[in-house]
């Protein structure tokens, strides 16, 4: 769902159970939200909720058939979300995109850690817990044929308020997120392409960008107990707040924006290839790669899961099937193993 | 593949690099062990090893065909294990069956609080690490057929040395184990037969076993972002010391003796039982909570995956496949919410 954010939110204690509603409300943030409107958190939640449309139409024109199922929450004391699921349509096994917009507290020393106060672990100063904001879009695309690669994308905005008992202190705020592939089988064209949008996308900000995120990307999906990655990569950045505010907001919905061109081209090029029970069981096997590296090590899941998030809406990004075999070892020099010699040793693909 | 143990062992460094062996060796004790052939640790590497061959017999017997493919490892520094597998077999899906032993240093704090000595928080206390000592047998038998219930039994035992800036400390030990049953449907008369073998063997050696480990069993397979348990339970114990240790090693090699005469019989009756496509998907998506469980939960496999146990032989609990599907809620009054609802509300079998 949401990304821990920074490292303070992980600390957090457990945010509201959510109740299902009717409507789409016009915003999920609190009435009484400062500059409700004009605000970078008003402004960040009309942009996922825009990506939200855009990405699931597109997804349903390319699909050809089935239509995302809609779930919308919120909670009581505010915030919500509105959870989108396609399930065994044509060309996706499951894919969801979710929009989600959350209001929690934190602990003061996890505040203090975040802000890289050098009293951080002064027990002597004392502080309220810390107010915080986060809303982010998340998703997770999970095709049928072995050889059209799985999509995850995740922008996310996250602000902490003034804490209760010091209403001058300095706002602080965040942004994370990344799109990255995890293909079966390397093709490389594919994987080209998908990694020039992304390159693309950064140099229009910032010429550090994609070199940066690329490897931050490799670095961060990496199941450490299998010493390979979840897939091939993209980008990835986390508690990025040394740029402007607003080139931070422009590059985000950006990268938004950039999905679509970015992965769409791959799956109508390989929706329809024939592919043996040797390429689905290999494909399957992957999936448990990614269950592997979301239930132990990524920080949004694992961090929704203890914080008491909405279950459905995190676990989404699971695949609808996933296969473990015993001690599988792919043929030194066959496509599998191309596709895991790229997940142990990162490549630069162009 | 071995559970974390006490809390203690939870905080160690990580464990030596595993080497593939040629042959089985007679023990993986090391050879300057301490009266290596009359300790307990001896002894239950011995009761181990004889339960992996009795039960891995059985089973191929049951299966009627398919054979367990064996893994012989160790470690430099002693220690080792043998993982048996057999994997799609005519009954079985997937089932392992490994033994382990293991050496391996603690930090002292985590061993004085295991120890639960009030000192236990206080850095001044200098002590060097504590070489701990741990054997096990670890097993999860997932069958084809949806209405033949997935098994899991682990029996271990754990033993520190005399740290070494303190030769003459005393040496602690620690029993854990447990055996426990996760069907996709409930079938009473299973459900009963395998819950009072359990107790007959707790009842050989002390009337408070069954209840309280029975308990312990439903609060340890917890779910706790689900709000169900993994399936309907059986006996669980962990870091236990506090009887006579002749008997707690009587008691385990008792355990690991009923497993088969708990789970046979139940496998004979429904090993057949024909089955729709609706049932496989439930068995599926309960295979996913299984693989939940495991990954986000379960102490062994966690303290494997973080210290660097051998991967395959930890992962082998995984299910062949799994399945998750965005919201799934079974009908009540249908079959899957009964055993939804035991998950939920565990019941008193016997």
């Amino acid at each position: 769902l949401l990304s821990a954010g920074p490292v303070a939110v992980r600390a957090a204690v457990a945010i509201e159970k959510e109740t299902p509603e009717e409507e789409r409300p016009e915003t999920f943030l609190r009435a009484a939200d400062p500059a409700a409107a004009t605000s970078v958190r008003a402004r960040f939640e009309r942009m996922i909720r825009e990506a939200q449309d855009e990405v699931c139409a597109a997804l349903e024109a390319a699909d050809g058939g089935a239509a995302f199922k809609e779930d919308v929450w919120s909670r009581p004391g505010g915030g919500g979300g509105i959870s989108r699921v396609l399930q065994d349509g044509a060309v996706w096994e499951k894919a969801g995109v979710n929009v989600s917009v959350v209001y929690g507290m934190m602990p003061p020393e996890a505040y203090r850690a975040a802000k890289g106060e050098p009293g951080a672990a002064d027990p002597s100063a004392k502080a309220g817990p810390v107010p915080f904001f986060a809303a982010g879009i998340s998703s997770v695309l999970h095709p049928k044929n072995p050889f059209a690669p799985t999509l995850h994308f995740n922008y996310r905005y996250f602000e902490t308020d003034a804490p209760a008992d010091a209403p001058g202190a300095p706002r602080q705020w965040w942004f994370g997120g990344g799109t990255d592939l995890t293909p079966a089988y390397v093709i490389e064209e594919d994987v080209k392409h998908f990694h020039s949008v992304q390159k693309q996308t950064c140099d229009k900000f910032d010429p550090s960008f994609y070199p940066r995120f690329k490897k931050w990307c490799d670095d961060y999906f990496y199941i450490k107990h299998r010493g390979e990655r979840r897939g091939l990569g993209g980008i990835f950045f986390d508690d990025v707040n040394d740029y402007d505010q607003e080139m931070l907001l422009g590059f985000a919905t950006e990268c938004a924006k950039s999905v679509i061109p970015a992965y769409l081209p791959i799956i109508q090029r390989r929706k329809d290839t024939p592919f043996t029970e040797q390429h689905k069981a290999w494909q399957q096997l992957r999936r448990g790669r990614y269950v592997e590296f979301n239930l132990v090590y990524d920080r949004g899941t694992t961090f929704g899961l203890k914080t008491g998030g909405r279950i459905e809406s995190i676990l989404v990004s699971l695949p609808l099937t996933a296969r473990w075999e015993y001690d599988h070892q792919p043929e030194v020099g066959s496509e599998e193993w191309k596709l895991l010699d790229a997940c142990i040793n990162p490549k630069e693909w162009i």
